[in-house]
């Protein structure tokens, strides 16, 4: 894993609407930003769970989808110049002794920051684990529930389990480079792209891989490393397959996950804040959009847009607690104009 | 004037930006809105102030016009079919023994409702009185700042003050139904549309009007009737011409209004709030957007759109006090989708 530390502003964990939104509103006030999401692209719930569905209650846009709502903040936040890290989880947050704080992801990064907003939404992301007995000692070594570098997969006998779109869409990138590809899904039905469906079968026809029908309900091996399934068909005959490594893709769920940990309090699985800055009890760590709990909160993106604002006011008096700062309007400041790039 | 007593669940004060997106957070909650507005359009100080300047700063919306966002805002309060009600000013509200409250225009509306929703902006614009000595006694009776009604003018001999398009669009539809018609500004520049400057010209040398270089300086009549008024011209000569009516068209101020006299508790012409409702001290009254202040409060459309989201449900309460209120997404919720028309 590479090893980096970057220093900048504000980190902001989570690249949802509210998350985007926060560069736009922290970047008028001039502070430098990265951002840190679980998934592979920003839009957080949005793109995951609800790309094409329409939201109606964004105000000003009766109808919009959530990748669009998502492209047209990615729009808003470009003239600031946002530095996004996907794939990677916060593990841990390390206040320091002049007040700042040390922000360290699970792929090795360390971020040096005087502000941290957590705009986590429901939290991260978490793929499901499949109900197979021991599964937990394997994660990591020959069980990955991502596939973060092709390369790791090189030369590999892989059994992917799943019948969705990232089921299939590994099935078809992995199987070039690994040594030998199987699929197995409980049912003949997919729930993917018929083009990919297609190219699967069209796979297993020409013997570049093989496909099972049932699913994995024991894993041989030894300390941590793979050697083989016991596979349960869907007549209840169990047969094994050999394979050092496994891909189970049943989705993702959603989970606080290592927030839990960094001593911030916590009310059923929420932050609270105050409704002036959306602050949490450690100085400098603020928590914005659903994640987060006040009196007559309302888990509503429009909510979240409100909070961002006022909590980028604190954060710039953090970050700059010598500067004097002027509340300006888009529409009449040139100096917030020539920040958009727009004067 | 049109004495009529309309009961509806809320009015709402204001129908700029944050009055017709509560129209929507209401809507989606079955609450029915009359809106009140002192302007002649929807739009408030967006549509006012900057129809065509951009706006940068509402999520989503990386450029939009103030005229644009209020046609979108429109839109989306459609299908809940607010009723609007312009050129009207709330001059009164009156707490009844049940709660409920009469609220009433100074063109003799009165709404029975059991909420108000202040979303007044900066308060009233009100119409630039120019410094005429004595002017007041003739305002109502002989001296008007804006036309409610073409025909009160017909077959008066009217003095028009002004050179924006106020001044020249009302001499040119007033002139076929005054019995004289005469407009007079301070310089022969007007900032108007060209084309009514030229169509007023052409009045003028068909002497179908008159049009004086210079201002008013003094008022003749009696009784608050306008008899004639001093001219004072730029080469400083003064002299009198004879009318019975003056409409002044100097622009608009704002100001807080007759909100002052309500009861409300005001901070700097700022009605206090609480967080989780945006309820004023007043049971029942709501103040949402610019007229609100709280800790950490920034002027900000989108502030002003959390806040009625916030409010609605506390409003929901009060007009429904024996429903279960269930929180439901729009993407989600086929409910709201009907009510939205889309489902």
């Amino acid at each position: 894993m590479a090893e980096e530390t970057i220093t900048t502003d504000v980190v902001i964990i989570g690249a949802g609407p509210v998350g985007l939104f926060a560069v736009f509103e922290l970047g008028l006030l001039d502070l430098k930003v990265h951002l840190v999401d679980i998934l592979d692209r920003p839009g957080g719930q949005c793109a995951e769970l609800y790309p094409e569905k329409p939201i109606y209650d964004i105000p000003g846009l009766p109808l919009v989808t959530g990748q669009e709502l998502t492209d047209r903040l990615m729009e808003q936040a470009a003239p600031f110049n946002p530095q996004f890290h996907f794939n990677e989880q916060v593990e841990q947050v390390e206040r320091q002794e002049d007040g700042s704080w040390l922000v360290k992801t699970d792929g090795g990064i360390t971020f040096h920051a005087k502000v941290i907003v957590i705009a986590a939404g429901g939290g991260s992301f978490q793929p499901k684990r499949p109900p197979i007995p021991g599964i937990e000692e394997y994660e990591g070594k020959s069980v990955f529930y991502a596939v973060k570098k092709m390369e790791t997969f090189r030369g590999k006998n892989v059994l992917i389990s799943g019948g969705g779109d990232s089921a299939l869409d590994w099935t078809i990138n992995l199987q070039p480079i690994a040594a030998s590809m199987q699929l197995i899904h409980r049912r003949d039905g997919f729930r993917a792209a018929p083009a990919s469906v297609n190219e699967m079968h069209r796979l297993v026809q020409e013997e570049k891989m093989k496909f099972h029908l049932g699913q994995v309900t024991k894993l041989h091996g030894a300390n941590g490393q793979l050697e083989g399934v016991t596979i349960k068909g869907n007549d209840n005959a169990e047969f094994d397959v050999a394979c050092d490594t496994l891909l189970p893709f049943f989705g993702l769920t959603m989970k606080l996950g290592p927030i839990a940990n960094w001593g911030l309090n916590l009310h059923e699985n929420l932050i609270p804040v105050d409704t002036e800055k959306f602050a949490t009890n450690a100085p400098g760590i603020f928590a914005v959009g659903d994640i987060n709990t006040y009196p007559g909160k309302l888990k509503l993106i429009l909510s979240g847009f409100h909070e961002v604002a006022l909590m980028a006011q604190a954060a710039a008096r953090i970050v700059n607690p010598d500067a004097k700062i002027t509340f300006q309007y888009t529409t009449s400041s040139t100096s917030l104009q020539k920040k958009l790039g727009v004067a």
